[in-house]
């Protein structure tokens, strides 16, 4: 009975929630105590295993016999587990519900905090009859004797404004200078501010960032207004090459929409966007070329070469795009034609950059990049991995948007599903699908070719293009039909899993290691957070390893943005990130078409 | 009779034509064979003296009576000299007819070729499946490689045009850097050129220059097209203080009138102005900053200064420019509100930078600037001469147009004057004024303080608005109404010359020095070029020194444009010359009004 009085404190990572619960209380309540949204499909009733969580240190109860599955991947199901002492809890991605997740895009990792803009509070002398000095010369004659400080130059939208500002704040600013150039002059009372931008070929995530205290002021995310062009890369670059004009509205619609998106950060946090006075921008080669404006058509065809590889730093005029007016934006380098700043932004993101295990990182997309990390070599690749993860090509496929199945299990004959703000089911987005793939494949319904068995179910139906797994019947939900899985959505699974499987095989051939030598496999991008690790194993598409050397780091790459808009360290890491690299070159590669026959068998 | 048919060379400067003619020929008469055309107001009768030529070398015939007179000043007329042996003749500026003036703007002096640009021929290697880097790296490793350079950044329209330009000129291109920077790839068999502009307020000079041989291809001259707004400075300021718009709507006129003067030099020499990889432009403190873009409100009103300073390097196309689309365009530095580039640029375009004579510059205008180098220092100073010498705020005043009168000779009753390119005569433009006032005051018809003896001369009338002298009658010529030289024409004079003066007087006050230590007096621009020494001396607007230290230079602030476009020491100079002048500011020196009112009278 007094045992039961006492309560400790259960903290909630990445989220950063505590609450304070009496000893026996389930973490699942706990978690909603706490504010840290936990999905738990069943309710509680440790049959949906949507709740799982890992826990870091503390004492709870000892497992009990319906989470067997999810112990053996290192983990407890919150719902079952009880606090019996003060406990660390890390939620995985996958466990958080989808209002959770936005929250929390990505994990943060510590750096070392000093922005490439440099900002000086300055007072200068003011006009006198007897001191004719030019105001540009006053700038960095109070520079040089407050601060030490020797500018190269003065950008000539600075020198515009500075008569005019000097007068009217009676010679007192705030001076920001990037790399020996004063970019910007503020007033005292205004904080400078730095944009990070992931521009993704589908979504685009954009992060305001105070550059004196490193806080992040507001995140933001889009659509890419590019995609009315062309929903994937090659689609984008054919309308490019079409004609120069096409080239430089790709251009236009991805800087406007830029300009909106810092738009509604100034809105929110009561800041102007021509406080902005650094912004740097990730994306994949071809997202970065056309951001910049760069040709794109020798990305269109072999051997796929980027027009830049090195990083760029760019008057944001020059690119069209409103902020302060002399404000720098920084783009991160290539590798290559298919492996983008955004995949270097996720290493540094990630903090892959000095790690000494092991490891594997991926960003799964249409066009899926991967680096092997190993003895002090740094190794990558690009594979054709395809839309059907984004749920193009899938027969009922969609995007993750509210209504998508995002997590399927089958059991018993019992078809349970789970989906994006538990909305009616409108489709199935690619950790759904990838889901379906597994379960179908783990209760017999899917051969290891691919095929189906039209007998092994009572769901299974046959049709004029082949046999069909129903897993939403039209009677359960609003919309008119069924939703299904095809033969052809499994051989979609496949070839998507495959290609990803044959990349990493082919950096660990490179690098002659074996796949139970990865230590480490750091998952990146909306597809890889909210993937489920064991259905991406048991279809193949990664190597069957303990579970904890797995990690699903949310938007790495728009971390990484911020990262190198904070930190001079990062920025000189991605240039030695670019310059080490080894891209390995799939297409051409003599393991590569062996490699990838061998991993389209589901296992 | 045998010595007759012995032929002599002889060899006119800085026109650089010559002839052979027969022993005894006048050097008019050479002149003519040579086609160095001078003035003969009186057809060679000796009377008129407007041949005057100086003898470099060479034998020639003993001075005539007619001559007594420029003999003391180191010259001869041109119809009364005769060849003797091979002679070598400097023209000055005001012998010279006006195309032949057109043709020599200014005295280019030897100069070490040097450009801020380099040009590099460069091979890449070719993209290939088992070569897949960036064209950005392939350019870099070329440089580095055939060239042990190592460039910093390549401008953002280079990187965007290298794909396209690499693959269609089969990976060989001349790649064009400034100070680190990729400006420009031209196809290898392109000239990369220069362009050199001198802004004047009223007139605007440019020149287009092969930066391979550093040959000037071709100039051109026009109005400056800002006068729409604005006659002088002070107009053009008031007009930008009124609206901002209005101030970029100065700088579109100026620029758009440069991209007109590119088009016709480019066309007039078969080049294309996208070869231009650099510009220098040079212009007063106003035009500086008008063309910029930068504020002049502060120019406007005291202690009048500068916005910038130092020198500025800024991309054409921050100025709307339309050169090769990464061209450098530099801009002297400026002094002060009323020093500008364009005086560095006369200083270093004279020569005068390194000079150990103790030299006074002068470029003359509605704002006069004056230095004086001596004894290792540098001083200048600005004086409101006001427009008199443009023609502007003179009863018959004209600019230096066909028509004007620009050369006037008043003797025994008979008045003789010359207009340009020998029209019927219209106004008087500067030189004519100059004249006149020195011509009247010589037979005595003005007295020292500008008052005119309305009985001292036949041709003097009395109106409602004082005396006036009738230069041409209504008769002699075709448009309606006398020519006249007013009491109030003479005090405009009067002013003008006694600033200049003063400020001459002012900056060898502040040296220690007395008139008669100038060693040599340079006089730029166009009214200074072509006005008479004689003239000015007489009036008092120049001290009375030996002729021979004075030069009239042309348009040195033009020629100081072009050697900062060739050579790299010239720009260090000009860096220099603005570290090292002090700046006097007449309008706060304590001697200053004494001396205006002493140089106010006509000695």
């Amino acid at each position: 009975m007094a045992n039961e009085a006492v309560e400790y404190t259960v903290d909630f990572q990445p989220l950063g929630r505590r609450a304070r619960v009496p000893a026996g209380t389930t973490l699942l309540e706990a978690a909603r105590q706490a504010g840290a949204g936990l999905n738990a499909v069943c309710g509680g009733g440790g049959t949906c295993r949507t709740c799982r969580v890992r826990i870091i240190e503390g004492s709870v109860s000892e497992p009990v016999e319906v989470e067997a599955r999810v112990v053996t991947q290192g983990l407890r199901l919150a719902c079952q587990t009880r606090v019996l002492g003060p406990v660390r809890v890390d939620v995985p991605h996958s466990s958080m519900t989808a209002p959770q997740r936005a929250q929390v895009e990505g994990m943060e990792r510590p750096i070392e905090f000093a922005p490439s803009v440099h900002v000086y509070d300055v007072k200068m002398d003011p006009a006198h009859l007897h001191d004719l000095r030019a105001d540009s010369l006053r700038l960095r004659d109070a520079l040089r004797e407050q601060y030490q400080v020797e500018v190269d130059s003065i950008d000539i939208t600075v020198a515009r404004e500075l008569p005019i500002v000097a007068r009217r704040d009676g010679w007192r600013s705030q001076v920001v200078t990037h790399d020996g150039d004063v970019i910007a002059l503020l007033r005292s009372d205004v904080r400078p501010l730095g944009l990070a931008v992931d521009i993704g070929t589908t979504k685009v995530a954009a992060y305001l960032v105070d550059l004196i205290s490193g806080d992040t002021l507001g995140a933001t995310g889009t659509m890419n207004p590019q995609i009315a062009y062309g929903e994937d890369v090659m689609a984008r670059i054919s309308y490019a090459m079409q004609d120069a004009a096409n080239g430089r509205k790709l251009q236009e619609v991805i800087v406007a929409g830029l300009d909106e998106m810092v738009s509604t950060l100034c809105q929110k946090t009561d800041r102007s966007p021509a406080d902005i006075v650094e912004a740097v921008l990730v994306g994949n080669t071809c997202m970065h070329h056309m951001v910049v404006g760069l040709p794109v058509s020798q990305l269109g065809m072999a051997p796929y070469l980027a027009a830049v590889g090195e990083a760029i730093d760019i008057k944001a005029r020059d690119l069209g795009l409103h902020l302060a007016p002399g404000a720098n934006v920084h783009l991160l380098p290539n590798i290559a034609g298919f492996v983008g700043a955004d995949h270097i932004s996720m290493i540094i993101g990630a903090g892959l950059f000095d790690t000494q295990e092991v490891t594997v990182g991926l960003d799964i997309g249409t066009n899926t990049e991967i680096c092997l990390i190993a003895n002090g070599r740094l190794l990558s690749c690009s594979c054709a991995s395809g839309p059907a993860f984004e749920g193009a090509h899938i027969h009922d496929g969609m995007r993750a948007a509210p209504g998508a199945i995002e997590w399927i299990r089958l059991s018993d004959g019992k078809v349970e599903y789970q989906t994006i703000d538990n909305a009616p089911p409108v489709g199935i987005c690619g950790s759904g699908i990838l889901d379906g793939v597994a379960e179908l494949r783990r209760i017999g319904v899917i051969r290891p070719n691919g095929s189906m068995d039209v007998k092994s179910h009572e769901r299974i139906r046959l049709t004029d293009e082949g046999p069909q797994f129903v897993l939403v019947p039209a009677g359960e939900r609003e919309a008119p039909g069924d939703v299904v899985i095809t033969r052809k959505d499994v051989n979609e699974i496949q070839l998507a899993k495959a290609a990803i499987r044959a990349g990493v095989e082919v950096l660990l051939a490179e690098a002659g290691l074996e796949d139970q030598q990865i230590e480490r496999i750091v998952v990146a991008g909306a597809f890889g957070t909210y993937l489920d690790i064991d259905s991406a194993v048991s279809v193949g598409m990664f190597p069957d390893l303990p579970r904890e050397r797995f990690s699903q780091v949310g938007n790495a790459a728009g971390i990484g943005a911020k990262n190198v808009l904070l930190s001079r360290r990062c920025r000189q890491r991605a240039a030695e990130i670019a310059q080490r690299m080894e891209y390995i070159e799939l297409t051409t590669h003599p393991d590569f078409v062996s490699l990838y026959s061998d991993a389209l068998i589901l296992p």
